[in-house]
């Protein structure tokens, strides 16, 4: 993996304070909802706090890109990126359950080199970048040796996986694992890179969600694949597999 | 609704105080497992924690009845039994998600008359006693204007809902809900009494669990009644649908 400059790793952990800052200041707060066309709930806590991200990342770094859930892309010719998503886990946000996330990431000329998970609630951070990950200053790592029969797997929705061939592919997946956990957007990924989840499985993921996640997946000894097995990057589907290791990964693309 | 003498609430306060500091031990330690036969997860932190809440009972109330999920049944002649579920959301607590809680719970002849929803990780602590709802002190009340067209519907997880028959009468129920949240355990119940959540539909509910939860969501405004619209009693089947008020409650049995 590309290095991170510590530089850039203290200023994204700015960004999550700011964002942070934000997000609790609406968590539970029920006039602060709106809706979009699709109807997945994006609150003013999303828009506001992308905005004072972006304020910032302007003010230190004006010569960077930003790409973002809510307000677009800013292209520069910088090699350097950053994405935003302030609250990955809206339905969770929505009905008060501290299990969301602020995902934030920076691309080195379109690479990951440095993913946050910020839960703003639970003052939990995850911190992937130069081949390590840490949780609230502790260096963590996945959970290695479990088959897939004993292995714990997660999914946000069932109702995320569109097709039926998706749907099939993780039953039979579901089936052989020890048991599935429902429900966790983002803050699977971070149980799995502290070896507490074994596997997480979805559809659908956009690169503002995989670019943070991968970091700190691969930092903490995991893997991140597509369906096919595939390294995610930025051009993957958004079908993602990740998986304590490698053997595990390999399992689950032999069982479906 | 019977009366619930304050003593009593503030001994099951001090219940969810020890039960917490148990739990608190053995969050995210990986070696505190162990499985049932079942497979269902079941650790030590609830045993020890039945075990703490058992001897603190039999101290303050040695008349007193107590049912458990992990020690089985003391039968007395009093009116009185306390019934208790230290970890209810065994798969959140596995895998570190502070979505779990401690379910405790006085009946009076039969009739729960207290319940108690304690989250010891963030510290949230529900109270439904006399009529009313509390969450950290706070009183609380369900939502009540929406339609379930605009609803937020919660459910465990679709493999709970054992018979093909379950799995309909939810996914009709969904379909119609503005979306459906997955993973919760009794916090969904908690949600709801808070106003968040506005329906959560569950199959296999124990006593243990609904004896609870009844006082907190009818105490916060809300319904709660088996798949036919009965009343939750001691002998229910563990169907349950809890709602924010009757008309969605109706709005709800009527989509099936």
């Amino acid at each position: 993996m590309k290095k991170c400059p510590e530089e850039f790793i203290d200023f994204a952990g700015k960004l999550a304070d700011i964002s942070g800052r934000v997000i609790r200041r609406y968590f539970r707060q029920p006039n602060g909802l709106s809706a979009k066309d699709d109807l997945s709930p994006v609150t003013t806590a999303d828009l506001e706090a992308e905005q004072e991200m972006r304020m910032a990342i302007a003010a230190a770094y004006p010569e960077h890109g930003i790409i973002g859930e809510e307000f677009g892309n800013v292209q520069t010719k910088s090699d350097y990126t950053w994405m935003l998503d302030p609250i990955d886990g809206t339905a969770s946000f929505m009905i008060g359950r501290p299990i969301f996330g602020t995902l934030i990431s920076l691309l080195k000329n379109g690479t990951p080199i440095l993913g946050i998970i910020n839960q703003p609630i639970t003052a939990e951070r995850w911190i992937g970048a130069n081949g390590q990950s840490i949780l609230n200053g502790e260096k963590i790592s996945t959970r290695k040796n479990l088959p897939l029969s004993q292995a714990v797997l997660c999914t946000t929705s069932p109702d995320y996986l569109f097709s039926e061939k998706a749907k099939e592919f993780f039953a039979s997946v579901s089936k052989k694992a020890r048991y599935t956990v429902y429900g966790g957007d983002c803050y699977s990924y971070g149980l799995l890179a502290a070896g507490l989840v074994d596997a997480v499985i979805e559809s659908g993921l956009k690169p503002h969600d995989f670019c943070a996640l991968r970091p700190i997946i691969e930092g903490a000894g995991g893997v991140f694949a597509d369906w096919r097995g595939q390294e995610i990057t930025l051009d993957s589907s958004g079908d993602v597999i990740a998986a304590g290791n490698r053997k595990l990964l390999e399992e689950i693309l032999k069982s479906a």
